[in-house]
């Protein structure tokens, strides 16, 4: 049985025990709605982050862990139209670790986007690892009953929406992996490894940001739910083919993509170039862009804004009702979208 | 700078930071309080849970830990005086154990516990560890407006009370490192360890489950929270002079404590007189008893009531002002109580 399939029985099982009426959405989104009351619905995400897997510490400087740690939920919470409120932060790390700095930067870089974003850290907890750090990130948000955006509402017809540009979080992998790194304490200063050497030192830095210090878009996520302006969304945490995947497969529905309308920033056209890589490869199965996917329905396409927080957003298919078949087209091409997300089993239950 | 010390800073950092007037208790408590609407708070905790750290693998069966998991923050919550509702669980294991059937296992102890309470498996998050299970336990509940029972309320002249008996957990983790262990199986059946054998089975039997099955208070935290009945509460995870100790120091108050109104089960003593151990420095010093410590005004004993769901209390000491001493007192002999809890970092923040 693979993780798919045990976190499906996962879902039947827990909604066949499901006590409470008031859960709405349980396993199976990009966060929990709970009915709360007096019109609001709660919304609720936790992410697991363990060192060796999710993160390599040599290459991830405290501060930005602790950005990426409330990121990647807050990105979460943006994927359902809700507005983020409360975190919980679970974090355990080793003896050793605990006579060091990491904590004290760590909550330094999650206090900066934490107040950002208005959200306040409302509880948590501590403990001992044997050795390496883990962090659960848990976020509690909300919405208007009922606005919280679904990745089981497309419908045929419906367009379909990225925000920002896709492949530089994938792109700043591939540069960790040649050996870059960023130093925060001089600001914009990277160290190019030898096999990186004379490329372009902002393209760089701003493709190792991408990886390390990913943006995720509240802002759009708000305005999206608030003005019932998308029909289904999700993040892009696996990657566009994996996640278009799986709100396809929850809308119960299938899409077509246009290859040429997704949006590739040029830093990362630069690294491909010197690298022989593809970079519509990397925005189509690279994952941790954190940006948004969503679809709109037609009759709602002249209300959505240009830009949200100088974030832009372009139309890159539409869906069609070919349940569960993603075509994507390019020039005279035209083939099935295979998912090709993260190799390891980490997903949201 | 100790683990206590950084989230005393961690704690004014976030309050000075709090963006929220909706979180009425942050850190500091045995979870956290965040006024929902309609008359309702929202109680929020959350509990990690390391492998090599706060359980072992071959000492625990995966049944029992999934009922761990949920069982110590069904504690929190009741410690709080509310009821628990919605459980979310962030799960890590490694390639290997995801093969076996640990995983089935888990979540057949973790129904089990949640269905007793009516709570509700809503949502979580699966990853991929390189080594060991790592458990992050999030449980949501509620309770009237107000009605909360915090850590900060005892008062002098109010009674401390103790659920069930103590020292049970500390004896179980006694026998686990003598080797003995608990088959599921088949029921009730122990494998006494060459040095536990001759003893007492059944004895063995119940201060393993202690130690590897504790039984939230459920039942008598919402009692005590919905009738008002308790001033300050905090549940037994650390040990009795621990706890006591970190309620004292909310409420800024003093206790003195009768060591022979301590409740200690049969089976604590006849495993400390195999061992030559003391029974009352188990039960001040043992952790993870997960029984509720509370304080009640002298108006509101006689509304006590003397069993809920089978579990009886016990008046244990008394609250004074002398802030931040605790005496325990037993025949002619009379000593500071010093807080000797867990030896690792592990705390609620």
């Amino acid at each position: 049985m693979n993780e798919f399939d045990f976190i499906e029985s996962l879902r039947s099982q827990a909604n066949s025990r499901r006590h409470s009426t008031r859960v709405l959405t349980g396993i199976g989104d990009d966060a929990s709605i709970i009915s709360e009351a007096a019109g609001r619905d709660l919304i609720v995400t936790t992410d697991l982050l363990i060192e060796g897997v999710d993160f390599h510490r040599g290459a991830t400087p405290a501060r930005l862990l602790g950005h990426k740690a409330l990121a990647v939920s807050l990105s979460d919470i943006a994927a359902m139209g809700a507005r983020p409120f409360w975190s919980f932060l679970a974090i355990g790390m080793s003896r050793e670790e605990w006579k060091t700095n990491f904590k004290d930067e760590f909550y330094e870089g999650f206090f900066a986007l934490a107040d950002r974003y208005g959200v306040t850290l409302a509880g948590g907890d501590i403990s001992e690892t044997k050795d390496g750090i883990v962090i659960d990130s848990i976020i509690l948000g909300e919405v208007a009953s009922g606005a919280a955006v679904k990745r089981s509402g497309a419908r045929p017809g419906d367009q379909i929406y990225v925000t920002g540009n896709l492949g530089g979080a994938a792109a700043g992998l591939k540069l960790i992996e040649l050996g870059a790194s960023v130093e925060l304490g001089s600001p914009g200063a990277v160290f190019p490894s030898p096999a990186v050497r004379g490329w372009d030192d902002d393209a760089i830095q701003t493709l190792l940001l991408r990886q390390l210090q990913p943006q995720p878009r509240v802002g759009w996520g708000i305005v999206l739910g608030e003005q019932q302006l998308a029909s289904a969304m999700i993040d892009l945490s696996d990657g566009l083919s994996s996640d278009l995947n799986h709100l396809c497969k929850e809308s119960n529905v299938g899409a077509t993509i246009d290859a040429a309308a997704i949006p590739l920033d040029d830093d990362v056209r630069h690294l491909c170039g010197r690298r022989a890589l593809d970079p519509l490869a990397l925005a189509l199965h690279g994952g941790e862009d954190f940006e948004l996917l969503f679809t709109v329905a037609p009759e709602n396409v002249s209300r959505l804004p240009k830009k949200v927080d100088g974030v832009t957003i372009s139309r890159v298919g539409e869906i069609n009702n070919t349940s569960g078949v993603i075509r994507i087209r390019e020039k005279n091409r035209e083939w099935d979208l295979q998912a090709q997300g993260f190799e390891h089993f980490s997903r949201s239950t």
